[in-house]
């Protein structure tokens, strides 16, 4: 069962509720802002749907909400930070700032960040960049939850990537992560009693399945590309592990709970060549072109990456967000008691 | 019908070939290099095997052998530069140096081509980088040879992406284009009769296919991971075209051969923070993990990326390579006629 939500409302409870937990006021209304956003976005899972959660890891002492990260190294337009296991949101915040300010200074920056939290949605610090009129790539180990190609135990992160591009009629915003489909994903076609449009993780006898409870029981799901996407998580893993000295995905299953991973902030900006208007019309002859084609579904279409976010935000924003009851009185509980 | 060459030989006969077509020594030697490297890698379709093509394009007028790139704009450590329609590897190995340069000086430097050539095999510049001592993360545009996710015809480039990072015991290079198979290994399996191991993309009903030669026939190949590479190959066209301010794979697909592509030259300098061994001992840590597993074959085992490509090197270095009798007989007849 799901309720309406306005986004107002979400905001203002959410903000009432970091604020009972001790956040100051300014980050309360960080926390509530892009976790309302997220929701806005359609992104419920990681969104208001993690809210709990987030109040649950709080009170186990896995987020350390007084802290502030904090600049370790640097040189030239690349830094270290250390987010000290403060809040992943507040930390990716921040990071993304400085991020951001490096590359208006010399046209790039890099941010890596170490020992810091879940940072929810990914793509809100890509969107982040975007609204700057910059370009971002964003990237963040997990724990282990894929099998290297070759190999049978889960040892590699979905390591979500954002590459995000501004744009004036939308921005691009790439928001994946390296397995096929989400946890979340794969659990909503359980409860639909669905299986997977294609394969999506391997069964108990090691072999590739589109059954998603099989996969949610092995906990292996497939890398995008098959050796290709494993490839790729763990060259993601290795750079936001070293260029953070951070905890790999490796050390992070090493642990009961995911925390400490490391993130990547990397900023370009394209403004500098002050052509905006010239690579504004390249970036529309290459989504135009996308969209000159025969669908391959009745009435169907190509998307450019983020436009059905922002489809979702619109709508959202208009109708108000569906959320799911016994979330909504979970945190109406946090709340009031 | 292959014959075994060895690298020496190869270089050789090379440097005398691309010499006789009016490259200078200093080009020829660059051209002869690439290209034998290439193929100790294993990588004989953008090593040997391509060298008949690329005098072919020469003598169509199509490579400009005796321009040089040359910068057109720059701010802090971004760089914006123009390939002229010269030579690919030419240009590449320039770029690459280029970026090089500037992460050594600012920590990381990024340069951005427009209206070059095929690099050949893109791996061979995050190697650059890695003997560096540096990260690489590069790649390249293509002419449309997939569609993008909901439609039918091909509007997007494979895209080839590198992602290199510097170890003492052997580089980890990731080289993946964003198709599932490149046409070069689809028609190996057609040409033994065999079928994918895995769906690679789209035959003449539009459904998929594990069919080599449907695919070969549609010249539709399928995105890795389905909508999730069709959109990163769709972003990674956006940045080289909007950085580089150069053609898009829209434009590429406008004329009858491939050239004037856009690249991306992104390089990041981890040693300025004087912990290599720290960030070795993380990066070995990576690696066991992901080889402590049981393998999904007998006797099988997970690699690292770069690993193989390594691993045909040290053989052929020993053992000359195996080139096609065909291909070296074109090569000595151009040399000699």
């Amino acid at each position: 069962m799901t309720k309406t939500i306005q986004s107002k409302e979400m905001n203002d409870v959410l903000t009432s509720l970091f604020s009972k937990y001790g956040f100051t006021d300014e980050k309360a209304k960080l926390l509530a802002e892009v976790h309302t956003e997220n929701t806005l976005h359609g992104v419920n899972s990681h969104g208001i749907n993690r809210v709990p959660f987030f109040i649950e890891q709080l009170k186990l002492g896995l987020i350390n909400k007084d802290i502030e990260s904090e600049k370790v190294e640097s040189f030239g337009c690349i830094e270290r930070w250390d987010g000290k296991l403060g809040s992943g949101v507040i930390n990716a915040i921040k990071c993304t700032n400085r991020a951001i300010e490096i590359a208006k200074e010399n046209g790039m920056g890099l941010v890596a960040l170490r020992n810091t939290n879940h940072w929810m949605r990914a793509g809100y610090y890509g969107w982040m960049m975007a609204k700057q009129n910059c370009i971002g790539i964003l990237f963040t180990n997990t724990e282990p939850n894929m099998p290297a190609w070759g190999g049978k135990e889960a040892r590699l992160g979905n390591n979500p990537l954002v590459i995000s591009i501004p744009r004036k009629k939308g921005h691009i915003v790439l928001d994946m992560a390296m397995s096929q489909f989400s946890f979340g994903k794969m659990n909503e076609y359980k409860l639909n009693n669905q299986s997977l449009p294609f394969d999506g993780g391997w069964d108990t006898n090691g072999n590739l399945t589109r059954n998603p409870e099989e996969i949610l029981t092995t906990k292996s799901g497939l890398p995008i590309g098959y050796w290709k996407g494993s490839a790729l998580s763990m060259v993601l893993d290795i750079l936001a592990t070293l260029l953070s000295a951070g905890k790999s995905t490796y050390k992070l299953g090493l642990e009961p709970h995911e925390y400490g991973v490391s993130q990547i902030y990397l900023c370009i900006n394209p403004n500098t060549y002050n052509d905006n208007e010239l690579q504004e019309k390249l970036t529309e002859e290459i989504i135009a072109y996308t969209r000159d084609v025969t669908p391959t579904q009745p009435n169907g279409k190509t998307y450019y990456p983020g436009e059905r976010s922002l489809i979702n935000k619109i709508k959202n924003e208009k109708e108000g967000m569906k959320v799911s009851e016994e979330i909504w009185k979970k945190i109406i509980d946090l709340l009031n008691k």
